[in-house]
């Protein structure tokens, strides 16, 4: 599986990817999930990526080589888009086309599932940070203040902490951070996901990175991550009183 | 949906049961899911279910009724197992009959699911405290002191701090309290799970229950509770330095 989540705040747009991929327990690999497409001054496009490999790979395939626009007749790719809202159609139909690629190519494998999500986020200039989230159908749906992040694979572990501790008002390095404990409490609890992490910043207006990295197990700051809050949960809990319950309601 | 934990410490074992059942998001209703059957002195079962609402009630009826057993042509019920194991697999038997049931009055309703996995706890006067999970196949697998708690339903909110916080060594009432603050994150993060909560605790050879109750939204501790948890992860979280990645790796 795959967790990645993204998340928007004020001051610009953080994602976080894990690069497990698995096509069963035995069968476990490393692969980017996390894809820029960058034109320093101009534009930034974030793409993670979840579910079926070879349809995600075709997706980031089409976005960077180009395929043609059936309306229009025209090659479309991630540096075509002008607005972010057009680039997360131009995913869509990425989506769309390397599915029925998938699909025509393999009548004989019955039962696998060609189903994928995606997260894109960035900044063209001329528009607002934004960041959506893209369904197999190769529909989106946007990230708002109200709810100001999304998550795609193994989401459930990790929702518990963006769900109290991150807002549209966050910092955008305490948003990072909550994105890591986020990605810890994942892959804690699901071998399924797992170092490294590939983590991207990009800072409202900038339009270049300001973050872009992996953290594999020699990473200093995430090791000291991880002992802090597991440390942090096991205060807390003990923090709290015991349950005064005995005895039983009537 | 459904959230239940069960706990196996050292000294006894915890269950902690949400009451939420849902057909659809605009059908919820409040059903009790953890069922006590008790004999002061000689034994306490305790039964939580998820899943199909008809096939769970359908096994509490048997087990408090009594249904035959094909092989010896007994009826037997959660009163006549001798030993906890035997328990679990009277559940078994029982869930096998009524998915049976189920699927046999249920020709026109194609797609819905007969599905359900229980957690059995207890203790019979001559065994050990025992914890099982109870399969929708009428199988069974047991709590080890290597795997001290097992879940059923809505269990990847609430797996993060149970991994972390919870061992065969535990106080049995900071296993409750633990068990509490796994049900909060998963009420938190998921509608289809709701107050009210019911908690059993049941010491080892004290063969009654210690607690049972019903936890509801106005119960202090627990509103103090989630109020402390919530601000002991924000200040956990603030507490742990900023990200220290910036620019990009080569």
């Amino acid at each position: 599986m795959t967790y990645c989540c993204g998340i928007l705040v004020r001051d610009g747009i953080v994602l976080v990817a894990d690069t497990r991929t698995n096509a069963g327990l035995d069968n476990i690999a490393t692969f980017r999930k996390l894809h820029i497409f960058e034109k320093p001054g101009e534009r930034v496009l974030l793409l993670a990526t979840s579910g079926n490999l070879s349809v995600t790979q075709g997706v980031v395939n089409f976005l960077s080589e180009g395929f043609e626009n059936p309306d229009t007749g025209e090659v479309e790719n991630a540096m075509t888009a002008s607005t972010l809202l057009q680039a997360a159609q131009l995913v869509g139909r990425a989506v769309r086309r390397a599915r029925m690629e998938a699909f025509n190519s393999a009548e004989q494998s019955a039962g696998v599932s060609f189903d994928v999500s995606l997260l894109l986020g960035g900044q063209i200039a001329g528009g607002a940070p934004r960041l959506f989230m893209i369904y197999t159908a190769g529909n989106c749906i946007e990230c708002t203040p109200d709810t100001n992040y999304l998550q795609i694979g193994e989401h459930k572990y990790g929702k518990p902490i963006l769900d109290r501790a991150v807002n549209f008002d966050t910092d955008i390095y305490d948003a990072l951070k909550i994105g890591l404990i986020s990605m810890d409490s994942t892959i804690r609890s699901n071998l399924s996901v797992g170092l490294p992490i590939d983590i991207a910043l990009l800072r409202r207006d900038a339009f270049q990175l300001e973050v872009s990295t992996r953290i594999d197990s020699s990473d200093e700051y995430f090791r000291d991550l991880r002992e802090r809050w597991s440390k942090a949960l096991r205060a807390a809990h003990m923090a709290i009183p015991a349950p005064p319950y005995r005895g039983r309601a009537p």
